[in-house]
């Protein structure tokens, strides 16, 4: 493997001292960029693109030509692992993810087979050995997956939800099914994500896009304790280098803390908490990553600009900080205002940092 | 006017002594009801319902029949207020509400008219009386609207978003132009708030739902600010009664401090607050309102006893709580769990308050 020429995300999320604070960008490689959407329609489906290890390499590889991000991150889905315990994956315009055969009972639970991620999810590995060579130690890798209770939500409803009928139905009256469900998730995504270490991913997030959809008991005893058991099972040390772990649950700022004692070494916030407020709730316990609203790529350069130095001005010139938005891009994002944060972070912060 | 037969809700705004706590639910008059789904199919059009005074005191009426409830809510939209000012809002089967004329530009905001609200909204008015008068002192009325923050996004939006383009876009990117429209939509907010007390509503609520979409910097400057604005200008006692106001904002839980100094009277929690934790933030400045999971009412009648009694307990026997859902109830939630959450609140409640 070629030597990484940009280590500034892994010094980060390691709480080292930087010259400038690392930017990467959620859902970096997506529908906002055209060169994105040319290889899109090449590629037929968005599955077909995520199984096509040379085209998700392409996309993956895109935002960097563009902007001077520090990390580079796996082009897939969330939902691959149940596709691959055979759920009937689909997107339908509009709609977004459904599954043809949605989770629903305890023999439900009962019947999904454990997966071999290396042999049911090989196209993904494919991908991340083929991204990790193309990089040639560029910038790091990162790998990730969905967490086991954002990807229930998914099977049980069988499609996207504002309200989690049977999600919800399932986690208030019949929560050992619930935590059956939760318990063989959080296996496969332990597997699934060391499978992605192994294959050359250098750090990886946990999406917990959903935990934020349940008050605190109800997401402490599954979301954050399942994820807890991924945690525990993580590869953490490889080819010489510690691998970080990144949680983000969306809505969970009031609930940093009980994310930090996960061992975890970095959260992902998004742009409802401050991030001088969140570091001072953790301390050097964690990294934190995060956390411009996605809305102010709507707006001006100028006002790009303001609100990248207000958050580095929130956080401070310390070390343990990794910019992104608090939320994945929108499709509607302008490319020439990622390129105005990206420089504006580097820029600015070298100044705090030098001045640190 | 009768004189008041229950007045724990209004007690409880108050902070003052109940025998138990009360309880209403946010959208308690709804689809989930089948009485409220024949009266539905018998006005035409949603719009229809809400501008027949008879029918939508028929269903304000509705929820009480089955259920204790301790205050009745106008049966109105909350996006009245631009449908006055001509925005021509529609309802379109599955897409939500949308507007044909949607606010952009400065122009477009200089060009709003001036509501006159007992003439360009006298059916809400209408409503406000008949309902008054039908319920005969048998629990107060409350009123309400939209905040202006929820407000300008569906005007400038047209519709329903997930992200705000257009309405993020004005607010970082032309920030005059938003506080512009703000203060124009604060002083009609008031004026209608104040009409509907007016007519005989006893409590108001002012629906935050897409402050917590903001940062807190942008939510005190334009959402909070705004209904700082309403609030200055409510009246505050009408028939010898105090008049209080309830504030939510969706989303808006770590941001209580800010809202209790506004000088309302009680703030509405969503469910990812902690009620014992947000009280003791708050102290005896306001009264709390919610909390619980709207999702509970999918699970089994015992887990909605179990997550009543839980947030009851995490109040504690102190004054000032009124018991709520965190948001709106699900059209998909069944009517016997609600009776159970009802009949669970009064009766444990009022263990608590016989103890105290």
């Amino acid at each position: 493997m070629s030597e990484l020429k940009n280590d500034r995300f892994l010094r980060a999320l390691n709480r080292e001292a930087v010259d400038a604070t690392p930017i990467w960008v959620m859902r970096q490689a997506g529908r906002y960029l055209p060169e994105y959407r040319e290889t899109r329609a090449r590629a037929g489906s968005f599955m077909d693109l995520c199984r096509n290890a040379e085209l998700a390499c392409e996309v993956t590889l895109q935002p960097l030509e563009r902007f001077d991000l520090d990390a580079a991150i796996l082009f897939s889905d969330i939902l691959t692992i149940p596709d691959a315990m055979g759920l009937g994956l689909e997107f339908t315009a509009g709609e977004g993810p459904t599954f043809k055969t949605p989770v629903r009972t305890a023999a439900d639970v009962a019947a999904l087979p454990k997966l071999d991620v290396n042999v049911d999810l090989d196209y993904v590995m494919n991908a991340v050995r083929t991204i990790r060579s193309a990089l040639g130690g560029r910038v790091p890798l990162i790998g990730f997956s969905g967490s086991p209770w954002t990807l229930a939500t998914y099977m049980i409803e069988g499609a996207g939800s504002k309200e989690y009928p049977h999600a919800k139905g399932m986690l208030y009256g019949d929560p050992d099914t619930m935590h059956a469900l939760m318990n063989h998730l959080a296996d496969t995504v332990a597997d699934y994500l060391n499978a992605q270490i192994l294959a050359g991913a250098q750090a990886v997030q946990i999406f917990d896009t959903w935990g934020g959809a349940l008050p605190f008991a109800q997401y402490a005893e599954f979301s954050l304790a399942s994820m807890q058991r991924v945690v525990d099972k993580l590869i953490r040390e490889h080819e010489g280098r510690k691998v970080p772990v990144i949680l983000f649950t969306k809505g969970g700022g009031a609930w940093l803390e009980s994310m930090a004692d996960t061992g975890c070494d970095a959260l992902g916030l998004d742009w409802t908490c401050n991030l001088g407020n969140a570091r001072e709730r953790v301390g050097h316990k964690v990294a934190l990553q995060g956390n411009l609203d996605p809305g102010t790529l709507f707006g001006s350069d100028e006002s790009v600009a303001r609100e990248a130095k207000r958050a580095l001005d929130a956080f401070g010139p310390n070390s343990g900080h990794v910019f992104n938005l608090g939320h994945g891009i929108s499709q509607f994002a302008n490319a020439d205002r990622v390129k105005t944060l990206v420089d504006t972070v580097h820029e600015y912060s070298a100044q705090l940092h030098a001045k640190a």
